[in-house]
Formats: C-alpha cells, sequence, structure tokens
C-alpha cells in the first residue's frame, strides 16, 4: 500500500520491506502489505511539511478549524468502513466500544479542537501594555511526528487522535507513524484527513502518513532538524530510545509510556460496599481486554478478612468473565512475560495466569496476590506493568505499610482511593495521610471512581510523572491544555502595532477571546492610553 | 567556608578539595575559600529538601510570600555588604549596575513572586464543574536544583535570582549551586535567606548552598531520585552535559545556554538614522563588558555605502570606549577562542581582537565583518558566541540573501530588526518577508530596540529554541509565567469537594483569584447548581 507524503499517495521510496497486520481473532495475516519507510520517505516527508508550514503561515487560522470539522465529518460518513477494517485489525468490539464510544470520542475531539481555534484562547495571549511586551503560544515552525499506540485505531491514532488535533490546532503539519498494529484503519483516515486539507484550503502536507520504520529511522525521524518535536504513546522501551534520540537532538518528546493506575481500597469501603467494588475492579480492569492506559493494575488493601472477601469476590469474577480478544502477538507475550516478573518476585496466582485456548490472541483475565512486606522487598519489580486483564492486590499487613507502599510508588496517570461513604472516620484520617502521598505519584488523583475513562475535559490531566510521561506538566488530553505542548512561546517587544499578530493587538480579534492584560483575563479590546 | 545544608552551615563532607575567587580586576586569588563539595553533600542536602517538602505541605502559603518579601528587605538592608563582595568578586561596577539596577531587579523579582504567591492565579487553577475534574500546577514534591551564572550575582544567583524565585514560588524547596566567579556573594545571599526562612516559619531546608562539585557529582545531583527537576543558566558545554544526565533519569532541566542575538539594520532605518543605531549597537554590546545572555553579538545589513558608513561609525565607537573588565579567567580565554574560529571561517577583525594589557581581565571592543557569501558558507561555525563585547557584522549582497541568513540562524533568545520609523516603504516590505523567518529562530522578537534589558513582565520570554535553551515554551524570567516550568499538573476526578486543595474548591480562596471554570476566566466562586 502506498505511503502518504506531500499530498500524495505514492509508493514508499526504497522500503526495508513490507509486513502486512494480523487478524487478532485469528492470527491470520491479512491480505494488505505495507511498506517499512526508509530514510528517503522520512526526508520526504519533512522537506514536504516544511513547505506547509511556510504556506500555513499566510492562511487564516479558520482554515484550521475548517479543517478539523470536516475531518470529523467525513470519519462519521465513513464509519461503517472504518469501523469494519479497524474490528478486523484489533479486534475490539464492533458495538459498542469502536462505532458508540472510541469513534464519537474522536470525533468529538476533532470539533473541540476546532472550537478552540476559533476561540483562540487557547494561546495564552499575555499584553503587559506600560512595558510593550506581548506574548503567546505559536505553533513550532516545523512539523509534529506522532507516533500512534495500538489500543486506540481512533482516538489516539497518529492521524486522527489526541496528539494529531493537539499539534494540527496548535498550528502544525503532522508526520503520522502509523501503529503497525492498524495500518489500514490509519489509512482510511489519512484519506478522510488529506480530503478535509484539500477542502479546506490547506496545504496538502498538513497530514502525511507512514506506516513503520526500522529503529535508527525512527531515531532519524524524531530528531530531524526540519522535525520541531514528538507525540509519542506506546510502550515504555520504545519510548525511552525515542526520548533519548529526541533529547540529543533538543527536540522535545511527549511520552505516554506506562502506567500501573495504583487503587487503595480502604478498610471503611470494603466494610460497605465490597460486592460493588470487586465488580467495579473486575469491570475497569477488563474493559478493552485491559489494554487501556488507565487500566489499574495495582490494588492496595490492608490485610485482614474483609480484604480476604474482596479477593474472593473479585477472584470469582476474574475468573468467570470471558477473556476478551487482544491486540496482537507482542502484547500477549509481554503479559506473560509481565506475570512471570511479578511471580518471580514474590507474587501468586489466585486465578488466571495463563494464555486462553484457541487460534485468537487471548489471556486469562489474572489476579495475582503479594503481600506489602515482598513488595516494599521488590518495590520496582512488583510494578512491573503486565498490559492487560491482569491485577495484583497487595496485603499490606497494617495502614502505615500501606502508606509505605504508596510512597514506594514509581510515577503513574492515576490512582483512585475508594473510602467510606458514609461515616467513614477511620477512612477519612488513613485518607488524610495517603493522599499527600499519592498524590505526587500520579497526574489524576481519584476518589470513588476507577481510572479508565479518560473525559476530553479542559481539567483534565493525562499525563503524570517519570515514568508514565516524560515530563509531569503537560497533559496529551484535553483541550485547549494539550495544544500547549506542541508550541513555542513567541514575545514580541516594541513590535510595531501593526505587525503584531491579531492576537495581540489592541482590538479583540474575536471579540472573545480570553487574554491576560496588566494581569487581568479579559474578553476586552485594549485602549491606548 | 561552610556549606548551607538543612539549615545548618557546616563544613563540607569529604570535599574534593577547595577553591577562592579571584578579583578580575586584579587577577589576584580572594582570601576565602570553599568548598568542592563531593556526593555525601549532595545526598544530605537531598535528604534535608525532602523533609522540608513534607513540612511544605501543612504550611499556610502565605508563609512563603513571607519569607519572599522578607528575603528582598534583607537583601536592601544587607545591600552594602552585598554590593561591595559582588563588586570585588565580579569586577561589576558598584554603581549603577550593582546597586541601582542589579539589586533593585532582585528584590523586584522577590516581590512579584510574593505577590503571585498571594494572588494564585498563576497556578492555573482550571474547573470542569459537569465532569467533576478539575486541576491545577503544583509543586514538585521534591527539590529543584539551580545553577546560577556568572554574570549576575543577584539577579539570577542560585539562592536568589530568577530561576531561584520561580522555584520558591511554586511551593519547592531549592538547592543552590553557587556561580562558583562568586562564592561569597552567594554565601551572604543564603545567609539573609536562612534568615527570612526561620522568621517566615518555613523550613529551614527550603534554601541550601554549596558552592562547587567535580562534573560527575553535578551529573547526580540533577539526577538525584529526590531532585525533581533544574534550572541552569550557563555555558553550552556545561549545560549540554547536565541535561544529558537529567534527562536520563527522566527529570525535566530548564536551561539558558547560549545566544548571539542577532539584529538586522534595514537600509531605510540606516538611511535614517546611521549615527544613532552604531551608538545603540555599541552601548548594547558593550554594556556589561558585553557579558549579557542577550549582548547582540551578530548584525546583519545589505553591502552597500551606508552598511560601510555604518561599519565606519560603529568601529569608532568600539575603539574609542574602554573596554570594561571581565568575569574571569575562563571567559577570556573564551572570547579569544571564539574569535579565533570566527576568523578561521572568513571573518576580519575591524577593530579590538586583542586581551587588554594590564593585571585586569578585559579584552578590547570587537567588531568582525564577514560577507554574506562567507557566512552562508560556515553558518554554524559563525554564530559561535564570543561572550563579550564582540560583534559580527554580516555583509548580505542582497535583500535576499539577508533572508538566507536569518534562515540559518540557531535558535537564539532574541532578535531585532530596526526599520525605518518615517514612510519605510521599502524596509516594511523587507521586514514582512523577513519577520516570519526570524520570528522561528527566536523567543523575543524585537522592533527598533536593542535585546539587552530583560524586563521582568509577565508578557516576557526569556527562553526560545534550542540551542539558546533546551524548550521552546517557557520562559526562564517573567512572574508569574516562570514559575510554571517548576510544577507538577495535579488533576482531581471525583474527589470530594472538602479533600480538594483551597484552590479548587467552590469558594475562591482570595475572592481575587482567575481560575478558568468551565471555559471562562473568572474570579468568581463556583455555585454548585
Amino acid at each position: 500500500m502506498p505511503v502518504l507524503i506531500g499530498g500524495q499517495w505514492r509508493a514508499a521510496k526504497n522500503p526495508a520491506g513490507t509486513f502486512s497486520a494480523v487478524d487478532p481473532s485469528s492470527r491470520a495475516p491479512l491480505d494488505d502489505r505495507y511498506p517499512v519507510s526508509g530514510i528517503e520517505d522520512v526526508e520526504l516527508a519533512c522537506q514536504a511539511a516544511q513547505e506547509a508550514v511556510a504556506t500555513l503561515r499566510s492562511l487564516p487560522k479558520e482554515n484550521v478549524a475548517r479543517f478539523l470539522d470536516d475531518y470529523a465529518a467525513r470519519i462519521e460518513s465513513g464509519a461503517d468502513a472504518l469501523v469494519e477494517l479497524a474490528a478486523r485489525e484489533t479486534a475490539l468490539p464492533v458495538s459498542p466500544r469502536l462505532r458508540s464510544v472510541e469513534l464519537p470520542r474522536t470525533t468529538n475531539q476533532l470539533r473541540q479542537a476546532a472550537a478552540a481555534v476559533r476561540d483562540r484562547s487557547w494561546c495564552r495571549a499575555t499584553i503587559d501594555s506600560k512595558a510593550g511586551i506581548r506574548s503567546l503560544h505559536a505553533p513550532l515552525g516545523a512539523a509534529v511526528v506522532v507516533f500512534g499506540p495500538n489500543n486506540f485505531p481512533f482516538a489516539f491514532n497518529s492521524v486522527a487522535g489526541g496528539d494529531f488535533v493537539a499539534a494540527i490546532a496548535a498550528g502544525n503539519p503532522v508526520i503520522g507513524k502509523a501503529n503497525t498494529g492498524h495500518p489500514g484503519t490509519s489509512k482510511l483516515l489519512a484519506e478522510c484527513a488529506l480530503a478535509a486539507a484539500r477542502a479546506a484550503g490547506l496545504p496538502a502536507a498538513m497530514v502525511q502518513l507512514i506506516y513503520r520504520t526500522a529503529p535508527e529511522v525512527g531515531f532519524k525521524l524524531v530528531s530531524h532538524p526540519l522535525v520541531a518535536a514528538t507525540g509519542f504513546t506506546g510502550s515504555k522501551s520504545a519510548g525511552l530510545k525515542l526520548k533519548e534520540a529526541a533529547e540529543r537532538a533538543g527536540k522535545p518528546i511527549y511520552l505516554e509510556m506506562s502506567s500501573v493506575n495504583p487503587l487503595f481500597l480502604l478498610p471503611g469501603a470494603l466494610q460497605e460496599r465490597l460486592p460493588a467494588l470487586a465488580k467495579e475492579l473486575y469491570d475497569s480492569c477488563s474493559l478493552g481486554a485491559g489494554q487501556f492506559c488507565t487500566r489499574p493494575g495495582l490494588t492496595v488493601l490492608v490485610a485482614d478478612q474483609r480484604a480476604d472477601a474482596f479477593l474472593a469476590a473479585a477472584s470469582t469474577l476474574f475468573q468467570e468473565g470471558a477473556p476478551g480478544t487482544l491486540l496482537g502477538a507482542s502484547g500477549l507475550e509481554a503479559i506473560g512475560t509481565g506475570i512471570e516478573t511479578l511471580i518471580a518476585n514474590g507474587a501468586e496466582i489466585v486465578t488466571g495466569g495463563r494464555p486462553v485456548d484457541g487460534p485468537r490472541y487471548g489471556f486469562a483475565n489474572t489476579l495475582l496476590r503479594v503481600t506489602g512486606d515482598k513488595f516494599l522487598a521488590q518495590p520496582q519489580a512488583l510494578q512491573t506493568e503486565a498490559f492487560g486483564s491482569v491485577n495484583l492486590v497487595v496485603l499490606a499487613k497494617d495502614v502505615a505499610q500501606m502508606l509505605a507502599i504508596a510512597a514506594h510508588l514509581e510515577g503513574n496517570l492515576t490512582g483512585s482511593v475508594y473510602s467510606a461513604m458514609q461515616g467513614g472516620g477511620e477512612d477519612d484520617e488513613i485518607y488524610a495521610r495517603l493522599a499527600p502521598v499519592l498524590r505526587q505519584k500520579v497526574g489524576r488523583l481519584l476518589n470513588d471512581k476507577m481510572p479508565t475513562g479518560v473525559a476530553v475535559s479542559p481539567a483534565m490531566n493525562h499525563g503524570g510523572p517519570y515514568p508514565a510521561t516524560g515530563h509531569p506538566g503537560f497533559t496529551a488530553v484535553g483541550v485547549p491544555a494539550s495544544l500547549i505542548r506542541f508550541t513555542a512561546l513567541h514575545c514580541y517587544d516594541n513590535v510595531r502595532a501593526h505587525r503584531l499578530p491579531e492576537e495581540l493587538q489592541n482590538k479583540n480579534p474575536t471579540g472573545k477571546m480570553w487574554r491576560l492584560i496588566d494581569g487581568e483575563w479579559s474578553q476586552r479590546d485594549l485602549t491606548p492610553t
């Protein structure tokens, strides 16, 4: 199949080979073959993006907004084909998952970004009228590379998902590196994107797509002089290598890599609603066969009779639940390896622990247990991510040990605390000691709620401390905050009024844009004194 | 002299040696000897900072504001001693520079930060009332390390300057690594800081100070598990090594490293006000003996008679101006090496080019010239920074070549364009082509103004693309924006109302804090519906 470079679907130049997607439900390779791009495709894409940057400067921002809206509409028009192919490449259920959840999430995200482009408040225009200094966040002036993960063929797709919309809405062209699990879905999306770019009068190289590269070519891509920044969602091992390559070249790279998303179930909560908690855990952990970045992988309890009862209830649910189909062979293998690491470091299987029989990629819902003592002896190894419907229950001998476990957590995307709803005196006291420790370890702190389900909200943080991501200050989900990652701060000092960008001129360009004028957020025009 | 660790002035543990500052006006070593700290001091400082973090959590933010205000007052009370010692260690003039410019800048910065702490708007509290999700920027939860540069003993000092106040105001304890050029000034400042921390009821380890380390110990410091982030201002060679060490450990590091701060003097401007421009250039370039990060080091003109006249006028000024005293031996050597590189790559000396006679560290004001052709043949080498009163004039053969030169610039802190004030038709046309190119290369774009003089303004960007800094999205100067570098984004999802931080509760904690509530910036309370 062709790559999309400079607005043309064309054969890869001197590809390093080809690959095909695999149907995870049968392990059968699908018919279409996709190229492994070499350095020539990378060079051509970077050059084309650079031309797009130059063209973009003189285009109205409305064109970008129109593109995002129209792209959403085209995804909806093409939903049948998209959902069908995505289901074949990923084995994710057509309904409700792909059609009713992920596709609307994707189009909603595109439309929120379109609204942000029109609103313009996202760029944080700041005016110091006395000093004659004005600044805003502006496009980076070169391509943004987006690596999409395997687990969301639409919502995190390299040419349609969160990083993509953030980079585009901030005004940058995107070079998408498809996830190799769903190249066909990525191609269908890129076709919609290209048509939308043409219709909106954007440069055709606004969206480009390659499918796969050798690792060295990937390192060259993220460190290329004509690439400004990279967004990556995927495995920690791949992410850390790209991080090193990008950072050595002085390029920002935003990574979302790994997270065990710890849950703390306090004694009062177990006392009050044990069966509901076991059900919530199972539902969240097994959602999408457990292949969510925010899937809860670690549950911490104080060891007592209630904990035993909880384990028993959860075990039944994990055992009785039908295992979902995994996205591919590497995920299946990684779950097995992850569980082996957990066991080698003292965890015991409560239920599950084996791949499912039959041709599909699947792994039994798996619950493990380990004592708090053992966890604290090997805290790092026992936070190994097993990216599937797998949960390790840590039985702390007391509240103090529960706190020590929290203190030994690595950086995570999320952390949840369940406490008694009614008169939970003891829980409240534990919460007051636990929350400050857990707070430092996670990007999003939840109460009485599972972490799966990442709302596209301006207040969302889908991010967190290293190694969950590469920087604790940014979110990958949420409009407009996620746009800021793909911008440069541009200051104008004593620049003549008519040469300022619209957003920094005295007149508010939309009449509604929020600007920080002399320390006050305001939608007003600036009246020169 | 002792280091300051955990609130105690005490001898360094197993130091790797000692050093003393040097009087740059005589090259004579000063009496006091300071330790080169080993890994034990680093470990103790990190541990002490961690205890400070825990204590800080339960303290009112007002204590931090009081500390900043009181520290400013103590600097003013101790101004005589501070200015005297700083002048001895740096040879910077007592007046106006140290006493009337830099010291007030420093105390102003501390007080602006105190106001930001009280105002709280800096943390960008964001509330999505429908989704039940709220977020803000919060302290990092571990120490921030600050490396201060040699050229601003007060305003960028590791225990008093811009990075310091940003990290402290954001709620983090600071481990200062003094610049080795002015250890005594740093010690005096740290004494004031410690007294202010005690008076404000802050943990004594809020401010710690070491003076020097071997490089490997510095790498361990920035990558230490108990260090959250680093701010560095200094040379590119040292900065890049620290960057690698910090980033390999997943730690953010904010670097301000190098910049030639290009000026573009358009033909109409030269026609209109040539003598004034030559004077402005000389004054800005020679300020502080040219040892400002924003010192203009590169001037681009179109070669014609006016350019020749400009060179002649500037040459007279550079030749007649008395060379300032440099900060130290390494700076003197670096200027010589830098100029050698420029000459080896085609530049010619117009005036200057040699160290001054006599015992002090000094280098003649130096003007060089090179053709646009030669510049474009070796654009990287001809952007070598010579950190002193040195300017390379590039004579472009025409406007097109001037634009090509702009396109070959590396990332810079600033870029200035001078154009005709009156009816500058040709200049306006050139500006329209030049500005978009230059814009991508600089953090701050100026019109008709020299880049030295970095206002502490909310709209300032003292930052820019790599290699001027390590990330194009952040400023090192300006309150409140510079605080964000030293924060983590903390999201609260479904967290019970009384457990939210004050800034995210329904009631506006100050009555005046700006918050982004459901897409609108507002100072109101949130009324639950």
